[in-house]
């Protein structure tokens, strides 16, 4: 590499904060979308939308990665962080998609629940990564990674409870071959947030 | 990271024997659930103390792999080695969870002959990882690969025997859908010990 | 490592197109396959064979990474981009596998469409590795790249209305669950060529 042809350095933070803002848009708006029963090919474009500015900023800081010579933190630690982020709009975009493709229709009220658990996990994972800024903020990042930890395990119970109530009043299998996957990709993106965590978890311990 | 002040070296081979102890504990456990039927929340409550104490060991090798300066071998490798055996009890819990969720008996004969597969596997996985205190142990190691590399092409021959008969006599789809995916939950425990000796694998290569 | 004793190169440029090469077998077997109706033991392990000649391939690379002092590109980018490439033949030997399980005929229209464009795609993943070979080729790889992540979408585009009509004309729930399970396989297969690109995309990055 002609490192001296690169830039020294970028702001990863502007970035990393950007990506993180994109997920929290998802998260409202999916909460948004299953309450009330409008989710149409309008809404899913919005979602969209909402999903490829999250890509677009992935790939930047991806090649901004690349490209960079020195990084805040470590380069494989910015990589998984950014590609975990990114999951998360892309597993709400693909769950939006689903019902659509399902004819689901909003108003279910565990899925509605679900939203509101995702959309609190995601505004923490927007608070950890705020704090990476600095390190001054160790405190409050540890606080936001608690309570996503937190939320998935209360997201566990609650796919655990609404998968046996499914089961339990089951009479048309096809309704629960669809609603079985909904809830599951649900609980999935209380588990990225977790994945998050776990990566700023390890960012911050290095950094101590 | 001011390395000074670090501990230079740590037993990694203890914490990582232990947590191989809690895996091969919790597919003892599942073995003898799948066994009778008496599965219900207080062997699950068992099933989850044991999963969380293997948890807890993983979550110390992480912290220890990143505040110590020299690492037995890469320190790459012990996080994915730990991040995998990790896995093992948390799908075997699962799994058992699932059977309380969907209100599967134990006693099905398929799930039993998972289950003796699975034991062995993971007490494999257990002299692979015990072996790798000793670089003279390399034959032995040797040995407990290839064991669970052909106990993992064993659970894929059950596996697909076992779903061809699933849904022979399908009759009921939710019946389908529950046992389904119980029997590939249990063929990707023995996957995932298959990783685990992919890894120590590698790590023996980079010491030879 | 004593690094004097070991070859200080080797030719990975040879075992990764080979690798490729096997891919492309695959997707064109399986594309045959699919398309008339005589799935049954014997194809079956005609697919096997393939799957297993890209497997020794993958083996052998890792091993020759693991003893190798100099590679051509980051070691890391070349072991992910094997294992990518292990997982292409792999996906599609599940598929063919599931369908024998599942007892489903060849000549269904929606997956004979799905297998062209797997074929396409494996194939433009074999152009971009042969063109790893040589920095010149970056306008090429560039190329492929782009094809792969194009057909990539159209894959999911496929999925989502497939099984849109597969829900639709739903009456037999277990054929649901098994074609279900077909179709989005067949997407995964995409999905995996577009990791691969992306690690090669990343690769040439760094070389740039």
């Amino acid at each position: 590499m002609f490192s001296i042809l690169l830039p020294k350095t970028f702001n990863f933070f502007d970035l990393l904060e950007k990506q993180a803002g994109f997920s929290v848009e998802a998260a409202r708006f999916f909460k948004e979308q299953v309450s009330n029963d409008g989710i149409n090919e309008v809404t899913l474009q919005k979602m969209r939308d909402i999903e490829h500015s999250a890509d677009d900023v992935a790939h930047e800081i991806i090649h901004r990665l690349n490209t960079t010579f020195i990084t805040p933190f470590d380069r494989e630690d910015i990589l998984s962080l950014t590609k975990e982020v990114d999951d998360i709009a892309d597993m709400i975009n693909t769950i939006l998609s689903r019902m659509v493709i399902y004819k689901l229709k909003g108003g279910d009220r565990s899925l509605i629940e679900f939203s509101l658990v995702i959309e609190e996990s995601v505004r923490a994972v927007n608070s950890a990564i705020k704090g990476l800024r600095n390190t001054k903020n160790s405190a409050l990042i540890q606080e936001a990674c608690v309570e996503i930890n937190r939320l998935e395990n209360v997201g566990d119970s609650m796919r655990d409870m609404v998968l046996a109530e499914l089961f339990e009043r089951a009479k048309d299998p096809i309704a629960v071959i669809k609603w079985k996957e909904i809830y599951q990709d649900a609980e999935t993106v209380l588990d990225i947030c977790e994945d998050v965590a776990h990566i700023v978890d390890s960012i911050m311990v290095k950094q101590a």
